[in-house]
Order: structure tokens, then sequence, then C-alpha cells
């Protein structure tokens, strides 16, 4: 077996390289199933599910068989999913997120390829996985890395190209959190203040009397479940309400995302323990808008779209009153992923700008209280926390990352220099079930970027 | 009364000018109305239905009586309509035009105040209209003027602004019609094949016989009635299948425009007469994308986003099937809007690419028969032609116009050098009502600019 020079060194860490053919069949043929998670074979494969080759949304018109609309419930379904992930602005109303007239910023370019070489052990496997594995387990359709902001890899795959665009799930609440962070930073939100001294509209809600840190750190203690398969949990109802879940004939719930906020009670104790639910990153859109008068999307802009110099206007889902989803709205294109991580990497620096105040990144980086995570069953997350809507690993790297469902990821290693930027459409929505084939691939990955940096 | 120097060779061509307070309150006083057109006083003036001043969509979240939706209706409805056609892409699925990543171009500014001071007689009126009285009354939204390719007028008011979008109406065609001159140019589609040669699909619908001329110039004999207000025309159900009016509940007809178009007979003889049916241009949107195997968005990318310089991304309307909406679909902004009407005015030359054949800017500015459009009915345009998706005056000055319902314009002015590029949300749909208060203006202000330059 030839053994590439870059990867000898992961041999001598015990990690068993997967290059060869044989290897890399076995790999397939036995996949590990994760506990709680589908079993790998249950869905088509990326190859298989490919949305190119499938045809979906293509012809003039496509063939009805192949149409993808949001009113028929094919947007949720999988493999049209792979499509719909990539082009969500043409299923839904959504808002812009403007560039700006000026020249976009340019990342240097020094690709590696070594990255495909690598290979790695998932979480509770035995047999090794390759990267390229890797990116077909995870039903990669772009991943991006930086080093020392430089790319040193970018593919794209599935229905996603560099000028697309790519729905960004749960991701879109670490922009959320991050600008609500600023916010704090600068004297206009007090984030040991009551949410109802801003918003008297949840005055009665289980938000009224949390704290604007416990939104932000989604330890408020909420009478909501994010389930998102049983048909009668609160988040299909809020999905309704917010516009992103189809509504059945006759549908007589909240009709807008403040409207569903106003219905959820509360259970429990704030400030007691972490607890993942998305509205409240929509208390959190609510209160900047109340404060600034301007809606998520537009300080996404004056933040970061126009300091940042990204090189795509994005687009922001947004519910029937015109509110954004800030929970999961916000479709943009790969790099513009990577260079909102790589901002984060530099602690709020880029091009010599302090776009992020140095003291947002540090709070953010130094996370939350572990025993506030530990109960809330990520078992492939040991130690870490939750902080501002990102999720912090208190790893000996500094790792942190923003995470969404179906695959999307931010991951910055600030021990490696490096951001990794993925979009993704797994079949399966949990990223406990993704991270086993995710997280080991990006350590992975990070050793080898600081083994080989000059 | 004082005479502005630049405006006396006005008076000595028998145009009153009518820049007092005292003309001006008189001319607002004592409206002409045009027949078969509402009553000038009919509706909320441009000021009462500003719709920044109504809030429309102001707050956090906006007041339930101050939402505009599609679903129910309100974005039909003026003054709604006033907030709602700069918005489109909030209320609608749209699909992106992408500029590119090369800097935008820049236009010159020569900006110039004696059009403020203009005045005209409207057609059909006695007493004279000012030119800021012209804007109010055409419930101006954005109104931009090129002179030598300089801009020498802009102003936007109502929901717009430079940096935002506005719907173009049917001036969404003369894109669409001047994509199709093209691809005819390119020999890549025959202007005089039946429609049926490309399209089997449209065999038995009232297109099939109908060569892409004939549907180019609108001069197709159809069992189609283009009333926009009857509830029961067809292009009531026309706009349902498409997605751009809504549907009742339990809606059975044509699910997309496609669909729709096979429902079109036949009632005549075609290329008989020039009449007014938008789906015209559908089938050459269908046309276009059968012969290149792209989506009219994507042609307008690689045709005229890109070598034109346009300054922002462009949003297209479509339908349930990814079918743009050819006919009136585009949102685009006002600066953007101009430099297509700059780019015809030069023969299809730009900054010294040749973007347009000059052969297609030829054919367009020629017209069609006069004789074909004169039973039309467009008692506003006397000796007139239609061709290839464009408006022709045969006058004097070679005028050629792109025109919309309720306002929309690019009027080209070659004599006098100049564009001028409109946006408008007129409580009035019909360019019958509307062109007495717009082409005198423009005229006006054409012979200024000639008048004035050196």
């Amino acid at each position: 077996m030839k053994i590439p020079v870059a990867l000898s060194p992961l041999l001598a860490l015990g990690l068993v390289l997967a290059a060869s053919p044989a290897i890399a069949a076995a790999a397939r043929a036995t996949p590990t199933p994760t506990p709680g998670c589908p079993a790998p074979d249950r869905f088509a494969d990326a190859a298989s599910s490919d949305p190119v080759a499938l045809g979906w949304m293509q012809g003039s018109p496509p063939p009805r068989d192949r149409q993808i609309r949001f009113a028929d419930g094919s947007t949720a379904r999988f493999p049209q999913t792979r499509w719909a992930f990539s082009h969500w602005r043409e299923l839904l109303p959504t808002v812009r997120v403007a560039r700006g007239d000026d020249p976009a910023s340019r990342f240097e370019r020094a690709e590696r390829t070594d990255i495909d070489a690598l290979a790695f052990v998932p979480i509770g496997a035995s047999a090794p996985m390759t990267w390229p594995q890797s990116l077909a387990a995870n039903y990669t359709d772009g991943l991006l890395v930086l080093h020392r902001g430089r790319i040193v890899y970018e593919r794209y795959a599935g229905a996603l190209t560099a000028d697309g665009q790519h729905l960004a799930m749960s991701v879109t609440k670490s922009f959320t959190g991050t600008l609500t962070e600023m916010l704090i930073e600068e004297g206009r939100l007090d984030a040991a203040a009551r949410v109802d001294r801003y918003l008297p509209e949840l005055t009665d809600s289980g938000f009224g009397d949390a704290t604007v840190r416990q939104v932000l750190d989604m330890t408020t203690a909420l009478d909501y479940d994010e389930n998102y398969t049983s048909p009668d949990s609160a988040f299909i109802t809020y999905g309704k309400a917010a516009g992103f879940i189809v509504r059945e004939a006759g549908y007589s719930g909240p009709d807008t995302v403040t409207d569903f906020l106003r219905t959820i009670g509360k259970s429990g104790e704030h400030g007691a323990a972490f607890s993942y639910r998305s509205p409240n990153t929509d208390v959190l859109a609510w209160l900047l808008q109340r404060v600034t008068g301007k809606r998520v999307p537009q300080l996404l802009e004056e933040r970061f779209w126009g300091p940042l110099g990204m090189e795509q206007d994005a687009s922001y889902q947004i519910d029937a009153a015109g509110t954004p989803l800030a929970a999961g709205g916000l479709n943009l294109g790969l790099r513009d992923l990577a260079r909102f991580g790589e901002v984060m990497r530099q602690g709020g620096r880029l091009d010599g700008h302090q776009v992020v105040p140095e003291a947002v990144v540090a709070r953010i980086r130094a996370g939350g209280r572990p025993g506030d995570f530990a109960g809330a069953g990520y078992t492939t997350l040991p130690g870490w926390s939750y902080r501002s809507q990102w999720w912090v690993s208190h790893d000996d790297h500094g790792v942190f990352m923003a995470r969404g469902v179906n695959g999307q990821a931010i991951y910055v290693d600030p021990a490696a220099e490096m951001v990794v930027a993925r979009f993704g459409s797994n079949p399966v929505a949990s990223n406990k079930c993704l991270d086993p084939t995710t997280l080991p691939a990006f350590r992975v990955l990070a050793e080898q970027l600081m083994r080989t940096a000059h």
C-alpha cells in the first residue's frame, strides 16, 4: 500500500489510513449505525440521490414528477431536499441581504491535494473512513476550508455551485446571536434585562420574565418541544406559523412567528439548563428590531455583508408579516459562510477592520457553563457548551461551531488557524447522527494543517 | 411671474409655463378626465397614498392592518400596491438574475435643475401641467433621465430607493423580446418557423401554427382576452395559473404558465393584426428555453446583467414549476432599467462593447406595420406600431418604448440622445390613461435637452 507522504504522521498517531480501494469499499460495505440514528443504508446514498442526475426541476418545464414545490410538501421530502436546500428563494418569499457596491473581498488560494487523502475513524466506529467518503456520507453540497485565511480546499456537489446559495438552517442562529452580542456590547441591549422590558407583547408568554442572556444562551424554560418529526409537536405549529411547514386546509393556528411566540408558555425555571429551542432566536430577532428599528437582514448588511466584503447578496426567508426567520432562514454562498467563520476566528478582525468587537468574540469563545449543557443529551459533544447561539467545545484547540440540521456548519479551530464551512442535504436532520463522520474528520484535517504549516 | 432662463424657449414654442404656485394649484384643482379612464380624483393622490407615510409593513411586527400579503389579495389593492410593487420578492418566490463579480458600470452625472421647471399640456387637456405635477399624477416611484449617457435627473418616491427594486410589469416583455431577436439573429431560432416546430406541446393550441415572428410581434389570433378587471376573463385564469393572482379555495384550473398556454385556442387568422396578449411572451420564453436549455433569467445574466455592468442582482418571479413570468415578472433597480434603455439607444453598444447586435436594434426601431396596429384602439399612440415586444412611435425623434401597466416605462428618444426610465404605482393600470400626462412630458423634456445641448 502506497502511503502519501503527507499522511504518514497520521499513522504514527494511530489513525488508520483508508486510501486504498479495498479499505474504502470495506468502509462503505459495513457502515456503523449510530444509536438513535437511522441505519446508514436507509436512504439512497449521495451519488444515487444526486439532484442533478435525478433531473429535479430540469426541463422546459420540468415534468410534473420532477417538480419540487413548497405547497405540495416536496421541499421537505428527501431526495427533493437535495435540490430544494440550494434553491430556497425559488420556493418561498425572501428579502435581500445586499452586499452593497464595494468590490468583494478575495480569498488567496493555496489548494492542497493531501486533504482528499486523509482518513479518520468515525465516532463509535472501528473501521476507518476516508475524507472523500465523509463528504459522501454527509451528502455534502459544498465544503470549503480556510487555513490562515486562504482557501486550501473547496468542493461543490449536488445542486450547489460556487455562485449558488444554500439554506443555512440553524447556522442562521449564530449570525443572529453575534448581532445580539454586538448590540449588548454597544449598550443598546441589556443582557440582564427581562425580555418584557423591550417586548411587552411577550409579558404573558414564557419569555416575559426570562433575561436577554437566557434567551441568547437558550437556558429559558419553555413549554415547547423542538421535535422535528412528531406531527403534533410545538415545532410543527411553529413551522406552520412561520411559513416553513405547509399548513393544512383550514389551518387556524398562529399566523406569524411573533404570534406563535406569544403562545409559548413557561415550564420550569429559566437559567437552570440549556435546552435547544429555535423560538428563542426569533425572540432575539424581535429584540434587535425593537431596539434598532431594523430587521435582521438589514443589520446583517450593515454589520457583516458590507464590512466583510461578502461576494453575494444573500436571501433571507420571511414570514407573512415580513419577519425574518432568524432561527433558520438565511440563504448564502459557501464562501460568504466561510468569511463569517474567518472573522470570528480572527477575533472579529478581517483585513485590518474590527468588524465584530473583540470582547464579543471572546465572550462567545469562552462558552457557557458546561454544567448547563451536560444534561441535554448531546452524546457527541461531551464537555461542550452553548453560548450566544454558538456551540463551544472547550477542547484543546478552542473549537467552536455554528450548527444547522442536515449538515450545515461553520467549524472554527483557532489552534489550527482553520475554518471549515459546510453545506449539506443529509436526509437525517439531527447533528447527533452527523457528528460521528464530521467532527473526527475536521479534527484530523486540523491536525494535518498544523503539522504541515510552515 | 419669474421665468427661469432655461424655460423661455418653451414659451416661444407656445408651451405654457406652469411653475407659479397659482397655476400649479389651478392645474390640480381642475384635472382633465381622459375618456375611458377613472376620474383623477377617484383615488387618493400620490402624497396621500405615500406608502411610507401610511406605514405599510412598518413596525416589529407591522400591525395586522398595515401588513401586505399576497395570499389575502392586498398586494393587488391600491394603495397597498404602492409598497408591494417595490417589494415583490418579499411576497412571492423569485429567482436571482446575478450581475456577477465584475464591478458595476458607473454613470457620469450632470444633474440639471431646469427639468423640475418644465411644463407641458397633457393630451386632451387645455390647462398646463408642471413636470413635478406629472410625477405626482403618475404616482411615480422612480424616474431617471439619461442624456448622452449621463444622469441628468434621478428621483425616488413612495417605497422605492436607488438601491431598491421595482416590479417592471410588462416592461419585462421588452427584455424577453430583445433576447428573442438576438437568438433569431444568431440563427438559433427561425422567425418564420411555426411555434410547434420547437414546442410540440403547443401543437393543438392556438399558438401551434403561428410563426415565431407573429408571437414576437403579437399578431397571433387567439381565443384569449387581456382584460385585467373582469373576474372571468382569460387573463384572470392566466394570473391564477402563473401565480400572480390569488387562487380561490378549490381552484382546479391550470397549475402553471405552460399548462395555461396549452388551453388557449385560436380565433381568427394569425398575422392579420396586432393584439396585445401577454401569453405570447410566455411562449417566447418557452421557445428561448427550448433552444438554449436556459431559463430567461440565466439568459438575462449572460446577455445583459454581466455585459451591461448592472449594479444590482435582479429578481425574477417564477411559477410553481419554476417557469419565469417573462411577460411581467422582472424586478430590478431603476438605474439598471435605464442601462437597458441606453444600450438600445446606442445601437446595442455600451462602453465599446456590442452587447446587442446592431441589426437587432435596427429591426426593433424600424417597428412593425402601423396598419396592423391602427385597429387596436390605442388612441394615445396614433401612428405607432408594436415590434418584438417594443412600442415604436415612428415619430420625428424615432421614439420607442418599453411599457408596463401602472406606469412602468423605458422611453428612448434617439434624436434627443435621451433615455427615461420610470417606475410607478399608479392605481390605474392602463397606459391609455397614463399617456396623457406622460408622453407630452417626455417630449418636452427631450426638446429641452436638445435645445440646451452643447
